[in-house]
């Protein structure tokens, strides 16, 4: 299930903070178009900036990668490639995000925090990463989340319905947590409303707190995507 | 209320097609920053991209902008140094986006389809609009909504709780309806609900269709929305 670490640097052994970050992809065995965390966002992959962006953090976090196996070599071409040398643990992922996470899990301290994060979401801040895990800390789980900005209608057998937006909050990942209370929830089989960690926690009896995020820490989902992080990026880098 | 056309050229008095473009900005006489329909995409503002989309349509509706008396002198100012020419009707906007549409309203036939959009959403595109409006007039009352990428919560007395992701829609506008039928609406008195103008329909006992829209079509709010949608309307012109 899990693979030794394939990197020479190994984790930090003080640090009671872990990050897991999600890659998606399961075996396509590249037929398709490649996997959005490896396309390149200002000349690197998106995934170097998702790593580098938790390996900036105090305190610390060990890193785990969960990346489906069928992916591993292509990644460490491009790892060779780019010099990137971030001491991390690399773990297969599984056929579900939820199978995925519990096999980096289980890498994890139950006295640890730790922090679960899509790895197409490579303009998190490191601020926002730090309060998280602060809160968790107090709170047990927190996800990162933004207001909505439009008007929300929930659709239920061809019928619109408005909500309050005040009430709504899009949630994005980092998503934190007291890792034995994760753990302890990820031993519930799986079900089809586990959307997200905070929802298999919430499945457990935990209740969610929010941490506000930014609406820059959005996740690459369509080719235009990346033009617009790069441009983020830039300006971001130039204050 | 209502002021005289105050361009040139008359609306088209065939087209039982009416638009009404909402603009934001509330009397702050410019001491605040400006209001963002009027800042420059691409060399031109905002609003006259929004107008321009709804011109392009075919069948061409008649165009209502609403916006505050206050910024009517600058707005002419800015239509002169830009050539802006396009047959539209101006309309003072009210103290709130209700009395506003409210407002615009009186100046449409009960028997026309109206849509009612957003001026800081520059980037719809004709099809959809012509969509919303063959779907109007079938089934009364449609918003365009695209679906959240993210999941969502939804936050009561500070507890959260997730709500099923594909039952949920993001609103944008156009927001489009068989005139009578929103007119007779917005006899209601406001209510702290009205969000928008399908929160107005469905309070008078309307169900509210979705037609689906693009995620491009989004509000410029933030500063850097401007760039965001340079970058995006560049794209869409080289294709």
């Amino acid at each position: 299930m899990t693979e030794a670490p394939l990197t020479s640097a190994t984790s930090n052994p003080k640090s009671s903070h872990y990050a897991i970050i999600v890659a998606g992809g399961s075996g396509t065995r590249m037929q398709s178009a490649v996997p959005k965390q490896f396309l390149l966002l200002n000349g690197l992959p998106v995934l170097m900036h998702t790593l580098n962006a938790f390996y900036s953090c105090q305190p610390q976090p060990n890193l785990i990668l969960v990346l489906h196996e069928d992916y591993h070599s292509y990644w460490m071409h491009l790892c060779a490639d780019h010099q990137f040398q971030l001491p991390y643990q690399l773990v297969g992922g599984g056929d579900s995000r939820y199978q995925s996470v519990k096999n980096a899990l289980s890498l994890v301290p139950d006295d640890a925090l730790v922090a679960v994060h899509d790895a197409v979401r490579p303009l998190i801040s490191t601020d926002i990463i730090e309060e998280a895990y602060r809160q968790a800390a107090v709170q047990g789980a927190v996800v990162v989340a933004v207001k909505s900005r439009d008007s929300i209608r929930q659709v239920k057998d061809e019928r619109s319905q408005s909500l309050l937006r005040d009430e709504i909050y899009l949630v994005q990942t980092p998503q934190t947590f007291k890792a034995g209370l994760l753990k302890e929830a990820y031993k519930h089989p799986y079900h089809d409303a586990f959307t997200d960690d905070a929802s298999v926690a919430e499945q457990a009896g935990h209740f969610i707190h929010i941490v506000e995020g930014s609406y820059q820490n959005f996740k690459i989902t369509f080719p235009e995507d990346i033009a617009i992080a790069e441009l983020l990026f830039n300006k971001k880098a130039s204050l």
